[in-house]
């Protein structure tokens, strides 16, 4: 699946002579450890993609969360059963290396974590463009959508609150749930809210990517940095409550 | 460098011989094409790391905003000299694929694409309790200070202005940069102060990676949703101007 770059048998004869090595056996070059020079290129972008069935993803992402939190849930839903459907290039990618995006980035409230892993399973699956308005789609969605949906077969709490975050930011959706719930931070509820939003975010993306594949996706959703001038989300007035300062255009 | 499953010579054959192909010789081996079932493994994380160059970093981040924007920028600035120095497995990352942090995600403007750049190359390198102290200080450090430092040898703009965004997220930080410059989000000035700020992210990031390897990384700076009861910024009077809600503890 992976392109190889100096790494045919008559190759990798060659080079070996070349360093000084020397002509070896076949059962030698089988144990070869590449070099930089002649290390394996990437697969090429879009990697292959088979769809996904969403409740599979669900529940992986749900334990996903429970595992190393929402970025790597969300991550782990979509490209596990890639490394299993397709095998390389997904199984070269260590998921784990993606549960920094925990907390809105490390605890920061920033972007949702979940819509991180999303971001970067996406950006290896879909061709750019697409890509690019799936993720428009999926913040559009988080933004407006009452969550948590997802029910998990065995909860691990009681999770009886909905909000709409009207907004991509882990503080505002956190936020708006935990005023809501009367629960904190730390509390088995909250926990079990934020991984069946991890279950959500990470079906969601892949019933669009299952549309994008059927070639039924379509979206006319522009950017917000086409609408205002400004990178932004939608919700202006929740942090500029009197007046939205000018936009230069 | 990857570890390999069932990609022995021996279990080559001995695979080939179960689903049907029978006995074949190594020269056939080594065109043949992984099924899932036999699928190479990821490198177990943290990848190895040798010390990168920031001023190579920053220059490779400039010109790659240019090319992909911000995230694939700090992205291309940090993994492209290790898949020149270390090889696999860095080069089976397709890092174009991190492009879809542009402009806080996709025009949105929550996290800066630099630091989601960032956040995924650190993820890959550094072991997780030192990632993401490493990504707590780089978002404290982001907020603080006056940006962009970096000074292009070819800028294709005159970037006058510095300014302190007090947030990790793009809509505040290109928003203050660009009242300040009175400049619009699509002008050349814009867009250079954005590239040089993706060259000082990729390099502070490769800063912090360098005293991380050398044993030198120390931190105490505690999480923001350690101090507040709530995943968050320290610029809470920013969008609260008035009264911060009451935290559930």
């Amino acid at each position: 699946m992976i392109k190889e770059k100096k790494l045919s048998r008559r190759d990798l004869i060659l080079d070996a002579g070349k360093v000084g090595i020397g002509a070896v056996g076949a059962a030698g070059l089988l144990n070869f450890i590449p070099k930089p020079a002649m290390a394996k290129e990437a697969q090429q972008l879009p990697w292959p993609y088979e769809k996904l069935d969403p409740e599979e993803v669900g529940k992986i992402a749900y334990d996903g969360w429970y595992k190393a939190f929402c970025s790597y849930g969300v991550a782990t839903g979509l490209l596990t059963p890639l490394q299993k459907k397709i095998g390389e290039p997904y199984t070269l990618l260590p998921i784990e290396g993606l549960r920094l995006g925990e907390g809105g980035l490390v605890g920061w409230g920033t972007l949702c974590g979940s819509l991180l892993g999303a971001t970067v399973a996406v950006g290896f699956i879909a061709p750019y463009d697409a890509g690019k308005q799936i993720m428009n789609e999926m913040l559009q969605w988080y933004s407006d959508t009452q969550l948590p949906i997802y029910k998990p077969a065995n909860p691990k709490a009681t999770v009886a609150v909905q909000t709409t975050s009207n907004s991509p930011l882990c503080h505002l959706s956190v936020g708006k749930w935990c005023q809501k719930a009367g629960k904190s931070l730390g509390s088995p509820e909250r926990k079990d809210r934020c991984a069946r939003l991890t279950a959500d975010v990470a079906m969601k993306t892949a019933m669009l990517l299952n549309d994008w594949k059927d070639g039924k996706f379509k979206s006319t959703l522009k950017h917000p940095s086409a609408i205002y001038g400004i990178t932004a989300q939608h919700n202006c007035n929740e942090c500029h409550p009197n007046k939205i300062p000018d936009v230069i255009k």
